[in-house]
């Protein structure tokens, strides 16, 4: 401790005293106007070292803001750490850089789209890719290696077909369903992405409103910019929330935060299965971001050596297994489900080891690529379900790539209770804001009555598989590679010409 | 009634007078030259209030006239609300905004090409595409969400491939056929399609010209831009002429339509069965159309809080189902066909019914996107119905995605007594009028000619499934998303380089 | 003859005496500086009156020159319309037209690539495409309707994939073989085609010495621009030659010309059975061709009214049918081949009849659009063949869209005595002359012997169906349309990034 | 032997003495500072005499030195005709033409991207073909005929999708295997690839030292730029090296060749069997390189006449046959393994032959084109061989396309001991030399130590054929070719458009 403070104390930290301390042997950060000592942390960073000591005897609130939730410091660093406020007066402004990327991009967001604008989930994404930040868009929007599986997750939908019925009295149309007993508007949720305050400044808390305003679940993440309770409070009146949880290797930690969440009224407890060790995305990576580094994907040029795996075990568990189940089941009433499930044999064992659901899927296609989509699982799975009897043994779920209302339909035709929507009102909250996430809501349940009128369905449980065609589902097809000389001599047809002008 | 007018009165009500109800509480619109209290008709309009309060006080002649058929206003205002004739001199005549679009179109216009070098119909399009008014293009090309099925619907026919017969004597081709008893040219006919006007100030009635001199059946639409009976006048002779219709939850207004249609020499009802809710276009919407309103596709950004649905239900009935059938049988003679069924259990329940032919239909890709094609449901239909002996208790017709006659006899060969087409004389139509919807019609004549020629048929009943090779049909293949750093890397094969010039 | 005279009389005619008769009724040409009174020849001219109109009273040499073999006039018009020579320094000579197209040609003639830069048969097309005449290039390489079929003929031999043997003795590869008992060097022929003179002003005899030089067969079009006798005088010592035949409505004109062949010399008669009309193809209607007309796809804008069907009636029977075989047969003792059957039925039938052999084939994609390719029809039939024992039966040659020796090698091993080719020797021809033609058909020596060796055969009795994996050959895939939004939105991998310049 | 010089003289040769034998009739080159006279050599040259007297009478090191090993003279040239030292001030030095494209190349290297910003073996390749100099390039990227099948090495492994399992302990995650005997790191080597020296001036022990560091076999190809004894020289400690070998037709080199490689410890023989004749690679041609020539693609334009296959006849006998098997066998104790086997057929009589093991390979698409994948080939073969119970008589190998780890594991998954990679550490060599080759190793391990993990494997007898979904695999699909007149009328849907710019 140097001479004019402490975290007791009422006498402020000078910039000046802040700054001494910018070098592995001393670090010291300012975030949101307090200092903190983080010397001893820095081996212990997800995110790597060299990224804290960018900011070392520097401000780094804003670096630090959209992907740490505020009780980060307080959780994970000792309170004899924490220095005490900083006068920030004396702290030295960074002159920031001219960027002519977020010149563009300022311009951009002056002429961006009304909201009204906007017609369908595509829409917003659209729009978010332009008003984003790069380093945000490139986090949200990126996938594993060729991203292969992040586009199937959207492509595997359309190889699916309907057989409508006509002639159904379609005139009022319910598209209520229930999910692990918690009765909703439409069959989806709002599944749980991590650092929502990259896209926007409240965070997740702006998916929880929406989340109220359609009464649909929110899934809540371990990784979210706000804090969990932050989340929780945020809900209203009897809302529903759930919790997606990265199992700790420290099992006590783990522990508590169920417990905490079963507390708070958490209604279900979906335990991820699908990342022992969090995925490489290299468009993330390319993007700015990985100078910046993340509490997320660790590593980066320099962690590299020491691997990815490492610098995030600390919080995920590699070693998690079906031997853990048991424990959980004890710790909590939550229903527990399994998330990232993707073939039959594991839907069955799922099911024998007495977990009340499962959702299948890859991650958004963030973890491996040629996962196979799951919609593609579902149908795998359910015929075999169904042999078996063991069709309502549990409750299935599905995510990745659901953008329309017909995807929806299709889920929930070959046997899912629902779907998980990620990415689409993330990009909805970072364009728009909460009126973004309310329209992209209202506009899936417009096409929901339609298409369900369409279908020829008039509930939920009228749908069911002979109103699909799968035939094309099951096989991943790359067409020979192209004949380029072929194709060079080619004369493509054209239309009639028009006139000369005179 | 205000002092200066009625409907019986000589004296002509003045611009001014007119343009003082110009609000939602007292809402006076012209219409050819006469105007009409419509304030107690706002909330009723299927296209919305907006639409109309847009021309609250003025002259709505030029918006009304394409998107509505001339008996509009007598049938659906009451007479009370008509105001008698106004002195158009006193109107006030908005200066027209200059509009860069529609000057490149009118240069679009002078050097379209002339009606000759259109080969195909595809020519027609391309010739539409660039001359037509964008808002007209963006209806009548649009389909439903991503017109993934209205793409579809053309695509299909490239997964039939013939199996031709040779050495058969061609030399005289007769390809006649007999469609509800009436013998006609050629196996199609003209199907319904809304809002003629669009494309062509004379509207429906082009087409029952075309119909006549090529001697095919047109296909009424409900919403025509001109009046049924303007239509049915324009007949020639013993021209036949069919009614589709939207079913009224009013059953005694469709029974009113259905009767007038008999009386007036109908010879067959086709009862659309896929649109319980009109479907949303989202490239229409996105046109200046969606600004404008239509009768056709209610909503639009302002109405979209109460839901598409409610704004037709007034004249679509979405309760529409088997159950009416039967009734339907009762109020008329004319044979009865339902349009738009979509997958043999729901063909079985047709001819269980009683009814006297199906559409396989689509709605041409504008109602449920991901509907499949209709030859891909007639591929699935007619080998049931042989099964069972009944490939001819009914007739089955097709329609979407037609183009060339081998399209035509693709369906003939697989059991269809016919098939319906409609964009493609739309866009005739639109673009040169009477003499381009003849010469689609004679170009689809001199193809049907020739191919019956090269498939070795020599008439419509040598036409059979032995003739085609449909293997491809079924499966909806989407390819693995592009690996796009392979792709950045490969250098395609060029062929010879020029030498230098000298 | 000496200055003035005509072949009658000595005094010859002038251009004045001839101008006066330019009406259709009394209708005077001159041709290679004699005069002709064509006017009772109009209405039966095979491409229409119009385009001899344009001619009328004037030179129509260079029109008429390569698109008509020279014997012609003798052979259609009577004596008596034979007028006499011209005084050509009389005849008013037309100024040409300033073409900038034709400019632009002459300017990529001068900097052609040199002849050893074609390394494949595509290069050869690559160059004619840019140094042909347009309405040349045109005719040559269009297909009918959507040239679906003239694209899959190439298409289809990339969904037949190789199942090579390894360690044999590949050091001597022989794959020369018989084509109807005569020995050629390798197991392709020079296919009929028509109009040789578009592309090279010496015509088909060119192909001659090509093949002459490279012991393969030619096969002698109907249509072509050289005379019968001129190719035939065109062979040296034993080269073999096989003359194609359109069946004429007159049997007797028929029959003159299979008799003439057969004294000739002719070794094969393949009767053309896939076009009792000749096709539409309208990439060639477009270019400027279809003003010119051509005797071969009659019509054009003008005659459509009558149907290109009649235009050609007078020399392609469309009434030739299964029972004309057995006159055939009686006629000659040259072998006689059915050209263009496609599908197993018909071959059967062909065998039934006596045929000595077929040829797979939908004339290079310009008949009937969707016709399946010969290679896919072939594995198709000789399964079937295999099965009754018939394989030696009949000699089976497919055609269409070979353009590797490893075509060539799929084609054998599937059971194809040969295979011919068209359009490349076509191309050639026209971009480099005989030198181009006997490089193209070194060419296709030299990876046939590369591919044998690689395949493992040392002659063509190892080529057999296990070399050849043909799973993907019979599905005729259409990929489900894009989802463009999603395009739209998806951000391309890309590469590592260049610094920037200092 | 001209006046003043021979091979054991002290006196220097003047390059004007050098310089009066530059004709086919006497000719001498100047190679690293040495005069040879290669009169007799020419015909006998495998890269034609036409390159060679180009530098007749001139020092030929620039050309000569990437493309053979150093002892090549010594090898092939009898010591008589080596004329000793030359004394190189007296060598006109020749004026480099200006290039500008090298200038453009110059520039790219000034500003190519860091080694740390390559994420992938697709970097390399991206960085490699900006870098390298075109000739080079053209040589290693180019494969046979339409390159169709070098391309579908690659893509075929995107029609294979993971069955991941979930929730099993992958903590420690061990990718180690043993490759005939030896024990790796992980389940790859360094394929044989030629001609190192035209992407790093120090050529293949670059990939040795690579090897060595990451404890992977690297193959010695027969055609490598630097000595075999060069290349084991490089080698160190335990370092484990095999040998690719061309059969040479005399037996007694291809003996001493082995026998030697035995010696100097080489620990496994790969007989090349898919190339008794080298591939005709046109992108290669075309550059500049088939000026050059090369030792590999013997031939280019002048000695194509004589047929590719005879220039290399020398080195590499076509006759070789299974009959040579048993001979070798008997002359070492390596293991034998064949490489190049391409279906299940020759892998059986491989075992029979009683060889060690196979590579299914096409040679990196380099040689026949349309031959099947690797992986493809593969999947045929194993449940062949699991049928028969002989699955682990031989060790299985496959190369051909390996970019990512999750390539390798499906490999293993399908049964495969390993995969070789080739050009993807030839690419990093030539743009980045060693620390290019380690990070490209580097990365696969840690791509594979994730994709392990998320798998569900911890080790590699963990990896089988239940974890992967192979049903697209087989299909060779070609799309209908494309509609083009449809395609061009479509207006593609768009998202919302922007705001004017105020």
């Amino acid at each position: 401790m140097n001479r004019d403070s402490n975290n007791t104390q009422s006498k402020k930290l000078t910039g000046e005293a802040v700054a001494e301390h910018s070098s592995k042997d001393s670090c010291w950060v300012i975030v949101h106007g307090r200092a903190y000592d983080v010397t001893e942390f820095l081996p212990e960073h997800p995110g790597g070292s060299k990224i804290i000591l960018k900011y070392a005897g520097k401000d780094a609130t804003e670096e630090f803001e959209p992907i740490h939730p505020p009780d980060t410091l307080d959780k994970y660093l000792d309170k004899s750490k924490h220095l005490g406020e900083v006068d920030m007066n004396t702290v030295e402004q960074e002159e920031k850089e001219f960027d002519p990327e977020e010149e563009e991009r300022q311009k951009r967001i002056e002429t961006m789209p009304i909201l009204e604008q906007c017609y369908n989930l595509m829409d917003f994404e659209a729009v978010a890719r332009r008003v984003m930040k790069k380093t945000a868009w490139a986090y949200y929007s990126s996938g594993a290696d060729d991203e292969i599986t992040m586009r199937e997750n959207h492509s595997a939908y359309h190889k699916i077909w309907f057989r409508p019925r006509v002639l159904v009295d379609v005139e009022k149309v319910d598209f209520s369903t229930t999910m692990l007993g918690t009765k909703v508007d439409i069959p989806f949720y709002v599944t749980a992405t991590a650092l929502g305050k990259l896209g926007n400044p409240e965070g997740e808390v702006v998916l929880t409103r929406g989340a109220k305003k359609h009464n649909v679940v929110q899934m809540i993440p371990t990784l979210a910019s706000c804090s969990f309770d932050e989340i929780i409070d945020a809900a209203e009146g009897e809302q529903v929330q759930w919790l997606q949880l990265y199992v700790n290797k420290d099992r006590a930690v783990t522990k508590r935060i169920v417990e905490h969440a079963e507390k708070r009224g958490c209604k279900g407890l979906f335990i991820t299965v699908d990342a022992p060790q969090l995925g490489r995305r290299e468009k993330d990576m390319r993007s700015k971001f990985s100078d910046v580094g993340s509490n997320v994907q660790g590593g980066g040029d320099v962690d590299r050596s020491q691997g990815a795996a490492r610098a995030i075990s600390s919080f995920i568990d590699p070693a998690l297994s079906w031997k853990d189940i048991p424990w959980f089941l004890s710790i909590t009433k939550m229903p527990i489900l399994l998330k990232g499930v993707q073939c039959v044999e594991d839907v069955i064992r799922a099911i024998e080891a007495g977990v009340h659901g499962v959702v299948l899927s890859n991650h958004g296609g963030r973890q491996l690529d040629f996962a196979r989509s799951g919609i593609e699982v579902l149908a795998e799975v359910m015929p075999v379900l169904r042999e078996r009897g063991w069709q309502d043994r549990i409750e299935i779920y599905i995510d990745g790539g659901v953008r329309r209302a017909t995807d929806i339909i299709k889920a929930v035709c070959l046997g899912a209770k629902g779907v998980g929507i990620g990415r689409p009102f993330l990009y909805a909250m970072s364009a728009y804001g909460l009126p973004g996430v309310d329209r992209a809501m209202q506009l899936l349940k417009d096409e929901m009555e339609m298409n369900m009128r369409l279908i020829g369905a008039s509930k939920i449980s009228d749908l069911n598989p002979t109103l699909v065609d799968t035939r094309g589902l099951n096989m991943h097809t790359a067409v020979v590679p192209e004949d380029t000389l072929g194709r060079n001599v080619y004369d493509p047809l054209i239309g009639p010409k028009e006139k000369a002008k005179l």
